[in-house]
């Protein structure tokens, strides 16, 4: 490996003095790069919020280690400065409006595995839920997380036991592709019992994390790693959760990032199904039973069925015109197809199809002064 | 018991003939009265088509010896002439718009049991399922019919295997009220298995038929006795049902008749709870877990819980009034609260309050020019 630059030195140390997402830090870096803001950090001289979040952490410079370790790991750190960076799969934090400094995408990304992240991204599902599992539970996970990994899924999880354990597990085991988000350092094997099993997500897939090496896990960091489980997928499943659940918290995100939400029932006898149970009551979910009712939702581009049990993408590689076309709009207010088609350079026609998609997507929506980007709340489940 | 009159004869002697639902008869009947209608009919003189549906049985006048038999088993003709008649829950047929003759209540009803109908009916919450119950179908059937029971509600259902029988005997268990609906006469045991809970149901509650004693069981008869199991509840309540299933028949009619339509999840991996995953799929119902969740349903008047886990109505004694309200709508097109209350004799205060109690039971609905009786496929469900 090439010693690294200084900017990426600057990403590296700007994720360790982060510890996590902040939407002010990502702001500032966005608008003067990492660099400028890296030095700024380590002065101390950053706006009073930054310099209060940073301020404990800003003397750590442990960048060169970190990625130095991390190398030897076999891994990297994605930065936005990336071709691999999953832009797309990020661009709804840019619509959500609530300003908590927490309701941001990561800075950057610590990955164990081979193959880029935007290409894992893709086509994903998340497949979540209690640690808990029944059974049952783990039998219906194996079922969807299999099935999905078969078609060319990629299977996201969090690796810890039950529910998330056994989708991984699924997807390794059909040699499919699974993606295992941490709340902690890559380098740290959490929970340890899990050591054998996160080398191999690494090898068929990857494991990543917004934290730096040698971050260990804690309550907070499960919460904001949630989000990104739930921002790396087309939809997600819950397959079993309590009536209060760490699943229900992806869930949640899901939701705000305009992801369909479903659910697995169970017994209704069963505690691990009762939050399941609820959000498809409360119409926070669409009930789901098996892989194909997954991928009907995770198909917020359609997908058809071949007839022979498999799925293709009907709109294979539209999502480069969605991007466009996203990237296209005003960040407030409405605007036309012919606006949006000057912007984008893309012909009218392009731009008439990509818009259903990003609006399936719960990404733009249309009303009788045009189209604008969605922002907050709403997302498509209910639909 | 006293030698039925003429009228009474004439009812018998025209559920004889009709054997099941005529919306041509009973319009005829309703404008005509029994007696005219049953003359024309032995005489072969009605319109065509109550001619044609009534000939190859209008030489059958076993009126008389029907009457007496029925009497003889402890039993009764219930007619539109008799105060008990639940002409309450039979008024969603009036609102039907599609015209198919079957579409309308029952002419009149045999019934074993002691109690009037109208207060059996007053609190009824309808239980089905498939035949092919599963023992966990069997479990969760009696924890929420009998908890419904308990609760004061009558449980109705079909007297069939499985899920209906289980929600009969969770009834009788806790001696709570339950009423069978059946294809066949009231004189026979069907299936012949469940003679003696048959005979419990008729101590506790009532058996009833629209369909004279000796009739025999026959495929459209399971159909149309679901309408009569919908009508006489106040949600109807899907436990186990396979794919296609005659309890989605009984949900069909339900949401017809505006009765909110629930279902009980199950396992994705059990074929028995199928048919309760599409219809909570695809909205046709809503997933509930227990006889709360029920209630909550039910209570097409608001019900409110104690705190003590007994629930109340809020509004008891409300029939009457919603009623009044109901008959006082002129049959095509609004009105508004003012006319109501001089129509129905009631001053406005109560045509207000009664007014969104008739809206939440799916039959009158509002908008601007006022309101107006609701006709056809739009229910609750879904609210």
């Amino acid at each position: 490996m090439n010693a690294p630059d200084t900017r990426r030195l600057a990403w590296a140390y700007l994720s360790t003095v982060a510890q996590g997402p902040s939407r002010r830090l990502a702001d500032a870096v966005a608008q003067h790069g990492p660099e400028a803001i890296a030095d700024a950090v380590r002065e101390g001289t950053p706006g009073s919020e930054i310099s209060r979040r940073t301020r404990g952490r800003a003397h750590l410079d442990s960048a060169a280690a970190d990625l130095e370790m991390v190398a030897r790991l076999g891994g990297r750190l994605v930065t936005p400065d990336d071709a691999e960076w999953p832009a797309w799969q990020l661009l709804p934090f840019g619509s959500l409006t609530t300003g908590t400094d927490s309701d941001t995408g990561p800075l950057a990304l610590w990955v164990l595995g081979r193959r880029p992240l935007d290409e894992l991204f893709e086509r994903a599902v998340a497949v979540v839920g209690t640690r808990a599992a029944s059974g049952y539970g783990e039998h219906v996970t194996s079922e969807i997380a299999g099935d999905l990994a078969v078609d060319g899924w990629t299977v996201v999880s969090g690796a810890a036991f039950g529910v998330d354990a056994a989708a991984h597990r699924a997807a390794l085991g059909v040699g499919g592709t699974t993606v295992a988000v941490l709340a902690c350092g890559i380098d740290r094997a959490y929970p340890s019992a899990h050591t054998v099993m996160l080398r191999r997500i690494a090898e068929q897939g990857a494991v990543i994390s917004e934290y730096p090496p040698g971050t260990t896990p804690a309550r907070y960091r499960f919460l904001a790693r949630n989000r990104l489980v739930a921002a790396s997928s087309s939809a997600v499943v819950v397959v079993e959760a309590g009536w209060r659940s760490g699943a229900r918290n992806t869930a949640s995100w899901a939701r705000r990032l305009g992801r369909p939400v479903l659910a697995v029932p169970g017994p209704v006898t069963s505690a691990a199904s009762q939050g399941c149970h609820r959000m498809i009551r409360e119409g926070e979910a669409t009930l789901v039973g098996n892989a194909r009712e997954v991928v009907e939702a995770a198909g917020a581009v359609a997908v058809a069925d071949d007839g022979d049990g498999s799925w293709r993408r009907s709109l294979d590689g539209m999502s480069g015109d969605m991007e466009m076309v996203y990237e296209a709009f005003p960040a407030v207010g409405a605007c036309g197809v012919p606006e949006l088609s000057e912007s984008a350079g893309l012909d009218v026609d392009r731009v008439r199809a990509a818009l259903p998609l990003l609006e399936l997507a719960g990404l733009v929506s249309r009303d009788d002064t045009g189209w604008s980007r969605r922002g907050g709340q709403n997302g498509v489940v209910g639909m």
